[in-house]
């Protein structure tokens, strides 16, 4: 494996197998498997899940890691191509990047959208150009439009919970939040649960619809999978015998990258934080999950989180077991 | 050992068996004790020493560890229950913990006193309130009251010394310090001076008087182990005889949480700085010890931390010890 | 090994021992050679490369390090001999500084120079002072005058690209930079080609001339070596038949430690950066070489760096190999 970049690179026996392999790294602990060997960590966007979990999960492998982030006292990074730099940054990332990478046996990097224009975070500008630098194998620990460790963990954690691939029905719902996020989430888990052939649906407010093309892509994986794709904003009708309610937050699409226009939109919707009554017709056992960091009160309520309905806790610990499978593959753990 | 919390939740067996671990890890280092295991490091309070000691306790036995803590380019952390998370704080310590949890094998927690009310913070409110969220086995790495890795590296350089348990006598000195400091690590000193069997002098001006169930604690734990403790502010007859005295600052009991009337009262006493005049009628090789990071010129002179009588270096290279004994029991090291 | 502070203290068979070895580490991994042992890194002054160099190095080896930099949320460090600290800075370099090196089983050390006064900075009295403070086996991880780290990851880059040791043409050349920079790289990097046997040019305008016991601490080099030493302005002259050219930009040596007036001189050459014409009379093959950072389009223009002259990326790879082979003698690493 020379890249962990999106679930669509993979076919669904190959995300199966991950995802048990994934289950018996934590069964069975092989300590010995990635004797001596070294993840670069890469964070230009903030991070605690991803953070702790990779660096566990080269622990566990018998590996390491080291973690680069622009908060620490390192030189400043410029990112702008055929600058000159007469300024404040030291360092520009066509040395910092290939550098870090030279001293990994793979390296993960995260770098957020930059959310200005959507068709060039559509096209993975930003991490793209990162990668570009590099040919050492690596991982997607987030970039605008996907997150694919994120949704490895969440396919096994259906999984875990018995939750039926076929004819199983996930909800991916919009919920309020403060501020603008990115559709990373969003985009890759509609693709997750479309390819793992449950029927989706995108539950959101209008001005919140997801680009064309991912909802394209979403349905030509559920075609494949046996599962469906629809968007509403109808919350009652999208709950109905739903397994699984996700909840995140995210920008509008209408107003991408238009910080104004886009929050006068979103507080329309306030009442959107999930509680006990979004349930009223879901499956006895609908499940919620969400990637964190989540608002309570804001994106749902505390009742549910710290009630059974949760699993958000064990769905972030599988980030680490999903990346440990991910890694055993990648630099060729010995079994 | 689900926990290591409090050295009173221990025989003296129990903790004498501790210290001898520690030794023999020492001199005979056991490089796989621990392979393939995770400590996870959370810091909700500044370290140096103890964020050093836990990484490098782990590496020596085999394993690994990560450290989260608020100065990273992580979500803000909200710690209050109930509150509708609109403002800055992305995150919610009822979900941050027990995922930083989830990753490691054991945790390490450091939270501090909030010292606002005394009360609440003898009750541990703060701590008590992170390891409620967690069932993983953990290590208190300083609270409000408790610092036991500290004394666990405390004892063990007595014992190295040859300071005596029974018969030896202990001064535990308040000095001046510019700012009010927790109670952590003299209540905890007191008390495991006390459990060694020791005879315990509390050294102090008046208004630094330590809490009486703190004092009560220790006068049990003394009977127990055939010591005896005492309050003074008088420094020639608390020193008479000492074999150590452990020097340390720490807020007015008398105005906790009031910072001006602390401060008002503890620049009377800006001659509490231990230098060699208060060795008079000392054991002639009677010891300095603290727990640094220490002031010079402030709570202690030059010419004693660079003598013969201070061993607060080797007492800080006993924290790593004491801590991979703890590790090695807690996370099931095979010998 | 209990020190690897200058090259200087080096024979040239020592040094082409530890070249070999860290080649022969690169090909045959030695993942148990330093099982359980830690080193510890402490940094002083900022860093990327050496950071995450000596971390992957010490994983590679089946060890493991910690890092304590002032930018983390430790108390802050006190360096004044004999200072009452009554102020902001909770803790002094005399027992921090032990107290981090008696974790490890040795400490990396990065202090840069004070650049107030050139004959203290020529004594290392910063880096000295804390070596001082320690007697555990150290690197220097960059200090005023010495950068041997980076030396030996040079002398192996001319090894791996088979530029000869005598009758290789060696020209280090000044280069523009809008700030100030250390004397570190280019006091240590001339000493490094004439030990190696070159015939070694400094080229660098009026005012930047390198000091004279510098100059004559590489000739004594280079006359053993059979090399030579020589300085110019004369870029076309130095240029001549060179295999390497080694840009780096340098405080004033005229104005040391006179902002203002370093400032005035160094914006005369503006144009001391590095392009094609510059290789006009040099050999064909003639490589750059770069310690990194390097500012693009102010110390050398982006076609060289992008072009195949270029070795800056192997050049920092070397970094971890040399410092592997460094530890791994250090460390007692078993083959």
């Amino acid at each position: 494996m020379k890249a962990f970049n999106d679930l669509a690179d993979f076919s669904n026996e190959e995300i199966r197998s991950l995802v048990e392999l994934a289950s018996r790294l934590d069964s069975n602990p092989e300590p010995e498997a990635l004797k001596g060997k070294v993840l670069s960590l890469l964070f230009l966007s903030p991070s605690l899940r991803t953070l702790a979990s990779f660096q566990a999960a080269m622990v566990r492998l018998g590996g390491g890691s080291f973690v680069i982030s622009p908060d620490m006292s390192i030189h400043g990074l410029e990112t702008r191509p055929g600058i000159v730099m007469d300024g404040v940054a030291a360092e520009h990332i066509r040395e910092a990047v290939p550098v870090i990478a030279s001293y990994g046996d793979a390296i993960g990097i995260r770098a957020f959208a930059e959310r200005k224009d959507i068709a060039s975070d559509m096209r993975e500008k930003e991490f793209s150009s990162l990668i570009d630098l590099i040919d050492t194998p690596y991982i997607n620990m987030e970039s605008a439009m996907n997150h694919p460790c994120q949704n490895l963990a969440d396919w096994k954690t259906m999984d875990d919970l018995g939750v039926p691939a076929n004819g199983g029905k996930f909800v991916l719902s919009w919920a309020y939040h403060p501020r603008a996020l990115p559709l990373a989430v969003p985009a890759s888990t509609l693709h997750m649960a479309a390819k793992r052939g449950m029927d989706v649906t995108v539950l959101r407010p209008e001005g919140f619809e997801l680009p064309e093309a991912i909802m394209q892509k979403a349905a030509t994986a559920a075609e494949t999978a046996g599962g469906s794709v629809t968007q509403t904003d109808q919350r009652s009708e999208a709950m109905e015998d739903a397994h699984i309610i996700y909840a995140k937050s995210w920008s509008s699409t209408r107003h991408y990258g238009d910080k104004i226009n886009d929050q006068k939109l979103r507080e329309q919707h306030l009442d959107w934080c999930v509680d006990e009554p979004w349930f009223a017709n879901a499956k006895n056992d609908c499940r919620f999950m969400h990637c964190l960091p989540v608002r309570r009160g804001v994106v749902v309520a505390d009742d549910i989180l710290d009630g059974p309905r949760s699993v958000v806790i064990p769905e972030a610990r599988n980030r680490m077991l999903a990346q440990m499978a991910v890694l055993h593959q990648m630099l060729g753990g010995q079994t």
